[in-house]
């Protein structure tokens, strides 16, 4: 038997807050995914104008970061054609989301969910994952 | 009718164990699949601290290897942009695996199963298959 | 933040130790899994001459018991026609089983990981999958 | 390492040829599937007139029937609500059929294949499923 920890319901709405104001911030209406350290969804907001498609895909990065304990955005680098890890993209029917937009959420060095963000650029995507973050910090 | 070799329950576990070994020499925990020679699923163990995500991807790389008898990073340099393989990756609703860390199994020239590792970097995933396999064949 | 208990890999190998003990007192080689307490695959194993079938299904009866925390064989009566949850076997892509031979692994009243049995019929699985958590709790 | 036997080939287009007489007899155009003993494919025709439908549902008849060691319509009768199998057609993303016209192929008390029919009534399937099989037998 072992002991875990994860993220309650709490954490996961202060993420999805501190992404909502991000998100705000930048002007672009966000899909917004928040797993636990398994990678299983805890809670979900599509912004109003968030994309159809982005719900998917936020919460497969959401899912990708914490089971897999990696930013989507590394996994973009370490796949690109010619590195090792070149064609995971496809990987469990294409959950595994290589584009950035998905962090592992750290509590103590160890990964207790994931959030994932979609529906701006992949970059603007990851910026308001960071911003979710350190938004949960602070509020910690 | 024709008749063929595979791996039975006991060469899984050795399978398993020998993978086992090396990982913990190397320090990465992993997750260890082990097919038959039809890529159906003999025994599987996710090491202590091995990712959720590579439960699936393990499977998978186990299967491809031992189905389609080669490594899975063959598939890596066969299906590179412009190589006549590319874009197989998301073949089999994504479970043919091009990333390394597939291994068939082979008995006297011929498949008998495959082993599938996943959770490290490819390129240790390649090397925990490859002690796998020297390791069964070491105690046969 | 909160703390969760869930099975080790030590664990899992009891739980598959106690229901092969029990398959081959009855005589029927299974497919036997073990998930954690989100239903995600912690060890696998096919006794020789477990059905192929029985690979998905066991892994998935594992996973309904640990992730609904619930026996698949409540859902069974559950699920009759006319019965509140009719139709919830094809859910989550089929994964859903409300066969019997899936249990729940409690420890202190909280769910940490499930068992999964295939191969015999219903009673035979539920049978081997109570003697499997039977056999983890006497060597606790 | 253990030793087992499937069909091949040529067996396989003998019990296609088997099926496609008695579905001529019967004047009824059928999809025909023969799987190994793993219940993977070796060999599918659809005669003129065949339903497309009815090419998966062949091949996943065949696949039950040898992966489950066991006559699709043996699961038809054990899956009826309040029957023990109840719900599980819908197990393997509905590969799983319970729908007759699916036989194990046996040779000395070994599955070592599968046949799946299917256009038919269900009765009819089970027929140019069983006709399949005789025809096979006397040409072995």
């Amino acid at each position: 038997m072992k002991t875990i920890r994860r993220l309650d319901l709490d954490d996961a709405r202060r993420l999805i807050a501190g992404a909502a104001i991000r998100a705000q911030q930048i002007g672009v209406p966000m899909c917004i995914a928040v797993t636990d350290e398994s990678g299983q969804l805890i809670a979900f907001e599509r912004m109003e104008g968030g994309k159809v498609t982005s719900t998917t895909i936020a919460i497969d990065k959401a899912f990708t970061a914490a089971a897999a304990k990696k930013a989507t955005h590394d996994y973009g680098s370490a796949s690109q054609p010619g590195a090792p890890a070149y064609g995971i993209n496809s990987a469990i029917g294409g959950r595994l989301m290589v584009v950035g937009g998905g962090l592992p959420v750290l509590f103590e060095d160890e990964v207790v969910g994931g959030v994932g963000i979609s529906s701006g650029t992949p970059a603007q995507d990851q910026d308001v994952a960071e911003a979710a973050i350190a938004h949960w910090r602070r509020q910690d």
